[in-house]
């Protein structure tokens, strides 16, 4: 299954995508749902971020190809941090260039919404609360991380900053899937989740065993070697096979 | 005014707390209300967070004892960090020590609400957008967070790590307020928001050119010298001058 967020002449709604029409559905995706018989083409609607998480929880240093290349220790435990949701962004949207910012980059990563609540869950019944996955940008302000460790969650959380989308999908398997970020149609990323170091399901489970993941929340895996600096002008794409590729143009404040 | 988030028989309401009463309150504190003609002792109800915040948010390194304390450099701008929502309990609520923790500090602070959607805001506007003031203690795993910076919001965002309340209250001047945090009945911080290196409105200010606030969104302004463990059975009380005193109990991971 396809799903999709999106709002069509100022509504809200969850949708099924199927071939290049979305079919509107009645009630969420994170309760009952049933589909309705109104369908629109894909272009005429505006996809939103997949879910209104009531957080969002990213993962670092898990590919190792990064870890290599930004010179950091291999991690013996997922290491995570939170981006505020003020910071989603859906498919086209626009990632605003912030005025006070010095070296802004894309980090292309496979995400996925929680379905149902989960704490404590153990590792081989965690993909089980997973509704789907979907690609995500972990835009950062990386000039603010590198002064001091302790901007992570501003140097990530300006708004604009966590593209998502443009799908939610259900039916693949997140630790066989390829990843690539594309600058301006060149592929600045290219890896898969095989390299990664934790499973997704580790990850679930090491952080349930934390903090409660409600429904709706996005958990994204972290990012491959290839990460560089955009500027205003500058299209990125993060695609993941199976699901699709997310598009966002970046622009400069004030710019419309 | 001093509100309240309560249940009562599972019904969760707004309130206004007057003498050892609450008002229920039809609506929302974030939108349009009017009181009802129903009052509770407020003996007979569970008060609960003031708020249902999008994001936590709070200062690290603010006021200069802590800072002097800890052996940290003072910072030239304020430096954030975000909870989950996940992590709120109420007044009276228990913080559960994880079985995995080592080191469980309390940190006593002053937190406010965000009452209006704010962006990109002045310092001399920024008090007009926050509801009022509560109690915050931004409980800490503190042995992680010294294992490595990146795991600070691991650390802090443990289920029940962030007890709020007990109220909320509007007329006060949060750059004026005396704070003390309590362990078993003794005083263990002690200082006034005076001390802090930045204002409430500077914080605000700052923090409104990264992110939109939203209506709800907790800010916590952080915590004072004399932080220190706690175990399972101690009783923690944060108490800051004209709110109120936030009292929780350390419990063992599965104890009733």
């Amino acid at each position: 299954m396809k799903f999709a967020r999106f709002d069509h002449e100022g509504t809200p709604s969850f949708g099924i995508v199927k071939d290049e029409e979305i079919i509107k559905l009645d009630g969420s995706l994170f309760d009952t749902y049933q589909e309705t018989r109104i369908h629109y083409p894909l272009y005429d609607v505006k996809l939103l971020p997949p879910a209104v998480p009531t957080k969002i929880v990213c993962v670092a240093h898990n590919y190792r190809g990064l870890i290599e290349e930004i010179d950091e220790e291999f991690p013996d435990e997922p290491v995570f941090f939170l981006k505020p949701p003020s910071c989603l962004i859906g498919h086209e949207g626009a990632i605003i260039y912030p005025p006070v910012a010095h070296r802004v980059i894309f980090e292309g990563e496979l995400a996925l919404v929680i379905k149902d609540k989960m704490k404590d869950i153990p590792e081989d019944k965690a993909l089980s609360y997973v509704l789907g996955y979907c690609c995500f940008n972990d835009v950062t302000e990386r000039a603010l991380v590198e002064k001091n460790r302790l901007l992570l969650s501003l140097g990530k959380g300006f708004d604009t900053f966590g593209p998502a989308g443009p799908y939610v999908v259900t039916d693949v398997n997140p630790n066989d899937l390829e990843l690539k970020t594309y600058l301006n149609g060149q592929v600045m990323q290219h890896d898969t989740t095989r390299n990664c170091i934790f499973s997704i399901q580790y990850i679930l489970h090491y952080l349930s065993k934390v903090m409660t993941l409600c429904p709706g929340d996005i958990v994204s895996t972290g990012t491959p070697e290839g990460i560089a600096p955009m500027k205003p002008g500058d299209v990125v794409e993060v695609e993941v096979q199976g699901i699709g590729r997310l598009k966002n143009i970046v622009k400069m404040c004030g710019e419309s």
